[in-house]
């Protein structure tokens, strides 16, 4: 194996500042700078994404593979695999990200048993345990794979097939396992085939009720191995399946919710997965954070002109800053953290493409931070919606919030009541503040 | 007010058999035809809905109203509201349907106060009592409509104005009361407003507790007031406002549940409001059906490649066929009903028309609970589904179901068992035979 | 009539800078600054739009009017259009908008006739002509309104019905009429109900053929009576009706070509239409412009989570750059300009939001226009695009281009070439300059 | 190579009526009965789509392959395709289907260079040129497959790079030599990289030029070697790309006539691409039709939930029926055919499945038929419709259609017709008849 350098043409990339144009370089994010209460790198916790920055090959459904790296002659795939967890450590340490996350699959080739696969898995972590302790990079959450392999084609969980329920359950323990090992912060489940292709064939309350059935058994290894980090669920409505049982964030909520699991898992929410089942980004944070179950972010983009997940990096900050705005509301986001679940174009193919994508995506991040800072800090939209909701704060509102009327009381009070005065919503001032902030803040 | 005869051009719509070319003839309703263990006409229990039949004037954001009715040259609201009475019933009665349902403001013009509006909707109310008794048709369903009056533009119960949430419970008062009054035997919350139109000035907790607080109050006065019908919630995903809150049966139920009130309320699931959710309407009745809380159905059909409420007469006999399928699922509808939430088009505009789209819509529907009927009969569908979900009923997948192991022992079992078996799907021959079924049924 | 002025409590509108908070000043447009060879008004030309800003009442499918304005109380059709007129005038000197758009029906209110329909109409011109001489605001374009009135209901041109055909007609010379009389710059033609609600009961050949030959006697028209201006066609996919005829700009530009009429008319973008025919509107602009045929824009925005025509003030920063990207690309909008096709939300009723929503939309614009001449100023995107396409200025590209080889020859070259060099397409680093342009640039 | 039968389990697929419930058997389609003019296949033409059912393994973009195929153990890629070539003529033989359609690349493998990927091709198509004379099965239409290689990452012939214009080029001479060869009844191209990802880096104009220049090509081609097949463009509006340039039939026609080229080419119409693009599948049909440029059709089904190309098999009979209206009301599809541009489900991962699936298929298309030719021979719509236009064929209409009259003759026509006579459209009535000749029709 080699250990040299794989990004050698690449520097390290520093923060230069807005006027830059260098492309190798930071123009907004700057680690140790201090936004609010702490440094940048605290606020946003980036993460790498193992399988859309080291295995993806940019293959899409006409295409073949594009990517050009530095490791495609290599045949073995155990060697290969080791390659790639150099050229990810490189990577990191050239642009300052201190946090991955992956797939079993995504480090290590699954074997013909799974026995194998195990064996394969645990001499991969090694060297990753090794890098890591080497570099000082954390693991922000680990996850299986419990989609790709062919066994998974009726689900996981929710698979027809019972064999393929304890498989899954299997899969789980080996990656909760190593989690934790690593010291992993998160544990994900991502529920790609846990849903349905036809009702014809489906029997949707026996699936639900089996995926509650393996959360109660996740929850309940957690505690017995003593994995202390935060479990999550991450939410998507469609696709690979024509329906995702984990479709969104309510429709997770109220899941968890019907099986007591409420208090055991939070939820990494997905920007493309967002605009998938019709809503912002900000939107499902929004939905998270005031359930008190915002976990994590899988920062991307997707376009809402195509309706599958593009998986883009994220370089609209629009979405940057209002997702911020709800990070800072509930005070940040540790144990979770900002993962890049986003991967180049197919025809960005080169090496350097990675580094400008995240750079991209990071700049664009930084920014949406600066601007939701401000915008707290100055409190332009939080005054304003105080002022709004104010007639809660009083007389008869503050009877209908402390549950003290009911509806004849209020029809007394309506009877008597007929000339309502409203105030503009004023939507179209409150989006030229934001553009204000967002042009303005430095 | 006139009192003869409204619809005199049109006959009373007999059945006449699938053979009949007669436009103004059921080919497939046959109300008293028994179909397993009841009549057609109490598996569908079909209703009118008064809005899109009776004050629907044509309408549409870039149109004027198109609509000729008999009428349309009466100048007084209330001898308006009563020639509209008097039609409705006369309606009901030419087309065999038993039940109706309404919003206060589609039988009685608002006044410039709630006292005026109130007394104005007893005045009509009493002319419906007295229609009802003399035709013994029914009401489905009550509602007060708090979406269409200015007062709801920051939305209802839901609003930034605690005077506003008064004015919505005083308004659901008096329709508890008439529906009360009237024997209707459910009661419907449709939250047209209650959601948001930006979230740069919304503050979503306080508006979902809010709501939360309505739906308390309602359950509370619905004991106090002795109503022994069903309370009904009626997800929406968005239109008018950008998001709402009731967004999909999902989303509905983890709120109930969220608030302890799942006991409270039950689901009006809208075939164009499942489609606008991305769902189809068969997913929102399943999902309704399986967590017990299937309550009625709003019969229409949207238009997946438009993006809003179409509201059309429902005449695609799959979507009826699989709808009906849920429904005979759960041992029927009742109290629930088939109300058909359908308007005419804006140019099919005169007086027939009405009668052409309820009889499309009824055809369907009889068509489509036969199919059903005979499908369930022969248990093709749910033969196969026993079958593919039989590795449940024993060995590792009855002790998963009864929830005997947990990830350890089924990491066991997996490490030994890496061959596992699969079966096909059949997606595609289940699909052939729900055609078969569709045109060879009777 | 009153005369007096109807916003007293409105400031006209100044630029104070990106640092100003003042809600009611600019931050961006500043009319004379001079960017690149002309001042910024002239780039941009904006107009105010009639319909949405002064008789827009805040109704949505769902809801009554919201709308608050100085005009509430008169009752008299004649004199509420005139005070309107009043208030239009003001309104534009205000803000320092030099152009106007309206429909025949926006201004006069329709009559009984058509002849009263024009008398009503000449009326208000009079009135119009007296304040555009007194203000020095022009008419950037006239239409009329086909669509809203129910004869339009199965269409306009495109109607089943010849009377139909003619009343359009007829309006429409009466429209060039008074546009002409007015100098007006444009003449618009948006379809609203040129297309069809099902085919199962439409005739598509014959209504494209009578909508074709409409637009040749429009264009025959403005020859006979002289009319300088030019003629625009606006596309939109769908809304009112299930299929508008004048889909996009692909499809428009394919109409004209088959008809012969490319040469008599331009296109009218609006970026809403365009997101709902499923392009971006930079697409849309962009295709226009390389055909020749990109006459004026409708800039506002829509929702593309939404499935209808939100008309929302455009406040995007990145399309407002990237559509002047376009429009200084091909050197001008002129004698288009951008039409400000937008509406205040109907929670936004008071009348100082029309002021907010149109200072941020000329503000975005303004930015918008900033940054865009600076990325071409600069060439970064242009110098890209010209390396990446270099292979066509040379040898077999050249070949290709100058239409000198065919399929053997490039058979031949193709043979001997089996190792093509590729570069990436850099999509992530292209959009991180714009992000940099965008934040950076002054 | 093994020449003996592949699908030894499955029985030759006969005709056995609408009651039949043998899975393995035609209920509707009867190849041989004469439905009007011609023989049921005769009208339909059956192809078979050699991508989809035999190289397709059922990957999904999150998926690896499922499907198991009797020549799973074979390595040699050669012998591979061999193998394949035997079953692909058995399984056209056992379903009675006269047609198949290949791209190069699903028959032979493509070689390190393009000669080897060509004597690889020459190989084959020696075996299937010998299946064909054995079988009478015969080439509906050949195509190139220039979009799944790497070198198309950025486009085939609107590539940047002029090379891959000409690696295009050439492989497209060879396809139409060997279609030529095989008697092919017509040559497609679609084109799935024709379009681009992002305009930030893209040169529109150049690139739709180059489009325009290799279609010229290909018809001088065409003529050089004597094809005397049908030349045809397979729109589609995204995916894999960004924007298609061939997004939609009015699209490929406007951009056909804007270089001369509409006399050339005909559309191969593809009802999941119609979805995708927002028509419905009988729009895209009807466009092309009474533009005289419907070539062919690709059946299959998407769902109008997802946002992707689902390529299912068609079994909507509503579909099916007015598509094949549209076929009959232009008099045939020849030299056209309705190709199963479709593939099972994953999940359907037996080989039986395929034959499931195109039993659905070709029995819902068969069903369409009939009932499409039962609604013109009774001419229902076609009555409604002559009737609804009728206006056109006398006074005014008249003098419009035979653009005798001008905007002022018209407007003096209007002036004195101020009481215009409309019709209802009827559209309730009319798809109620529709679905009575559905379930009614033999």
């Amino acid at each position: 194996m080699l250990k040299e350098a794989v990004f050698k043409d690449i520097p390290v990339i520093k923060y230069e500042g807005a006027g830059s144009t260098n492309p190798f370089a930071f123009k907004h994010y700057n680690a140790d700078e201090v936004v609010g209460d702490k440094p940048m790198k605290d606020h946003l916790r980036f993460a790498m994404s193992y399988w859309h920055t080291f295995t993806f090959g940019g293959t899409d459904p006409f295409g073949l593979p594009t990517m050009e790296r530095e490791w495609d002659s290599i045949e073995s795939p155990m060697e290969l695999a080791k390659r790639r967890v150099i050229a990810a450590f490189e990577f990191m340490e050239k642009l300052g990200i201190e946090y991955f996350c992956f797939h079993d699959v995504d480090v290590a080739p699954e074997g013909k048993t799974l026995a194998e696969s195990q064996r394969n898995l645990f001499e991969i972590v090694d060297l990753i345990e090794e890098k890591m302790e080497e570099t000082g990079i954390k693991l922000l959450w680990g996850t299986t794979n419990a989609f790709s392999n062919r066994v998974f084609m009726h689900g996981a969980a929710t698979s027809s097939n019972a064999d393929v329920f304890a498989r899954t359950a299997a899969q789980i323990k080996i990656a909760m396992d190593i989690t934790k090992r690593l010291g992993g912060e998160n544990y994900v489940l991502w529920g790609g085939r846990e849903g349905y292709e036809t009702l014809l064939n489906t029997n949707t309350e026996l699936e639900l009720d089996n995926l509650a059935r393996l959360l109660r058994m996740v929850a309940a290894y957690k505690k017995e191995i003593g994995f202390t980090g935060q479990l999550l669920i991450e939410p998507k409505p469609k696709e690979p399946t024509k329906h995702q049982y984990d479709f969104d964030t309510a429709t997770v909520l109220g899941f968890l919710r019907k099986y007591g699991l409420e208090n055991e898992y939070k939820l990494n929410i997905e920007a493309n997965h967002a605009t998938l089942a019709g809503h912002t980004f900000q939107h499902e944070l929004n939905m998270a954070r005031i359930n008190g179950a915002l976990g994590s972010i899988d920062a991307n983009q997707g376009d809402t002109l195509l309706g599958w997940d593009t998986d883009q990096f994220p370089t609209n900050v629009y979405d940057a800053t209002l997702a911020m705005y709800e990070v800072l509301k509930q005070g940040g986001l540790a144990p979770g953290g900002l993962n890049f679940d986003a991967k180049v174009r197919r025809a960005s193919f080169e090496a350097e493409d990675l580094f400008h994508a995240y750079i991209a995506g990071m700049d664009t991040f930084a920014k949406g931070l600066k601007v939701a800072h401000k915008l707290l800090e100055d409190g332009v939209l939080e005054d304003n919606i105080a002022k709004r909701y104010e007639s809660y704060d009083s007389g008869i509102g503050k009877e209908i919030v402390n549950e003290q009327v009911g509806l004849n009381d209020l029809y007394e009070y309506a009877l008597k009541n007929n000339d309502i005065k409203l105030s503009s919503g004023r939507q179209e001032m409150l989006e030229a503040i934001v553009n204000n902030y967002i042009y303005e803040s430095k």
